[in-house]
């Protein structure tokens, strides 16, 4: 049984795997799956995941045969959290934990083992981003879940333990502390001059354009300000809207053009890196829909993360997010 | 130029290295360097380095010739800050940023290059402590510090960049995010409970005993119950004391003890692992005297921290505390 515990002292929820804990013989690097033939994602294998949740573009097939796919959502094999668990708080004495509830979903990307969001056409981006949000707008329904986290993981170093094209869904009882404090500093800044602060660093940097990397109708795609990591990079919402899934479908092209774009300028600057994605959108039922302001986060893996930075939560980095943003402009 | 910036949504700051920026092909792997004779900070070598701030067990020396010593404190040759910067804040539209003014300095172990603290005799691990605190009093004198972070790299994968056993130390002219974190939270508890937070857990530990990896007559170790990392372990003065630099003399045996044994546990249970730590002490001038609690983490190197964790501050623990202190504990 997966078991939520938050830390006393910074009131920091984290995910202990209490069922299967890894002992010290435990971290062994096992390579990912490079055969189609073994990779339980590829078509063709579709019997080696749990049942379906839901797919995109499916064609019709004779009886039995499972019919092609474009994009394919299934639970999580080996999920962090279980829809089945009682998300019941207890105390510990001093501590808190919660059964380990929530939802663990995959998205795969494509039936293609080898094509990345930057290599897709992008009415298939759009197919992704639109299943992102419909499995939000579906997992908001169920009234125990408090917030959602739509991320990716590509390559190893990145830690994506599957080759194979895909993206996760969680949905937690909780609201993790990144996103409380993202919460606070918007809502502070919002209390003080009505406005959204990421609506203001938008016109900041429309009119500044040292730190933008690109922009289209809809969407502008920046390197912030006090970046924590060497090419990390935003997608914004040029519209003020809090949450990702209330983001209108009119506005899915220009997030997939956005988002192939960013992607592909990465992976030429940077020599195809690893990277993770996330969305950061409004935690549900949450009331800050005037000052939070739903983005994507893009991290290129370049750099060791020393415990120093996680410990102190002090980052160096050694790129200046100028002169990232001036080489992510150029690729094209 | 190095800078400090803030984060306008989080209120995080960041080190920016403007002044050698790392541009795309700059991320490439350089070995650490494993020969004496290029090494740095291998005796014989002490030209190469910076002037020496001050070192422990000098011996005597002709004139010209530098005198053997055990442990040797100097400024980092690329610092990430330095004390010639001004502090002055300045606002950039809707941003923050302070000139990259603070310490950045190097405390060489001892003079074996292959000899970690955990070979090392006892007396000589009491001489890195007392280098430790020395450098704290003295750098606290500068009323522009807020705050003073030790710690350590140990392994590549951890980010150390040369093999040579070293500490480093860092003041800054601000506070940390997770500094402000942890002491908001036992602040909170104080208010309560009129408690401090940390000794609460050291006594709930002390009955219940499920954590604890090691204990001395004034130190204990232990996996603290929310762990973001496998083996994560924490060194804890079972005495009430907010700052290490208060850590009276008599302590630094005990303390020296408590950390070779917990490094050598380490060493032994996960095969020499890379890992860090750092001492979380109260910040200079910091009223929470009888909230805060000094302490040591230890993170060992062991999962690919994915931008997930580092996005959303939302960690998942393959291997929960308990059975992390059961395997430690049983090292000899």
């Amino acid at each position: 049984m997966p078991q939520l515990r938050k830390d006393p002292i910074t009131s920091r929820w984290i995910i202990v795997n209490v069922e299967n804990p890894k002992a010290a013989n435990d971290f062994i690097h096992e390579p990912l799956s490079r055969s189609s033939k073994t990779c339980p994602f590829c078509p063709g294998n579709e019997h080696m995941t749990p049942p379906e949740i839901v797919a995109y573009g499916r064609k019709p097939a004779p009886k039995g045969v499972v019919g092609p796919w474009q994009v394919r959502v299934i639970p999580n094999k080996f999920p962090a959290l279980r829809i089945e668990e009682n998300p019941e708080k207890k105390a510990l004495g001093v501590y808190d934990k919660i059964g380990g509830f929530g939802a663990h979903e995959v998205i795969i990307e494509g039936p293609d083992h080898e094509k990345e969001i930057s290599d897709l056409p992008l009415d298939h981006v759009e197919m992704i981003l639109t299943a992102y949000r419909d499995r939000c707008v579906d997992l908001k329904k169920d009234p125990r879940f408090k917030s959602i986290l739509i991320f990716k993981n590509y390559g190893e170093a990145a830690g994506a333990s599957l080759e194979h094209p895909h993206s996760q869904l969680i949905a937690l009882p909780i609201v993790p502390s990144r996103v409380t404090g993202e919460m606070k500093g918007a809502s502070r800044h919002h209390e003080y001059t009505e406005r959204c602060l990421f609506c203001d660093i938008l016109a900041q940097e429309a009119t500044d354009n040292k730190l933008l990397i690109y922009e289209n109708h809809d969407f502008m795609v920046l390197s912030p300000f006090a970046s924590r990591f060497p090419f990390e990079t935003w997608i914004l919402p040029r519209r003020h809207e809090a949450g990702f899934d209330s983001m209108p479908a009119t506005e899915i092209p220009a997030l997939a053009l956005a988002l192939k774009t960013t992607l592909a300028k990465i992976k030429k600057a940077l020599n195809n890196p690893p990277y993770n994605f996330m969305i950061h959108t409004l935690p549900i039922g949450g009331k800050e829909t005037e000052s939070f302001h739903w983005h994507i986060e893009i991290i290129p893996n370049l750099t060791q993360v020393a415990g120093f930075e996680l410990g102190t939560g002090f980052y160096v980095n050694p790129t200046p997010p100028e002169v990232a943003a001036s080489i992510l402009k150029l690729q094209e």
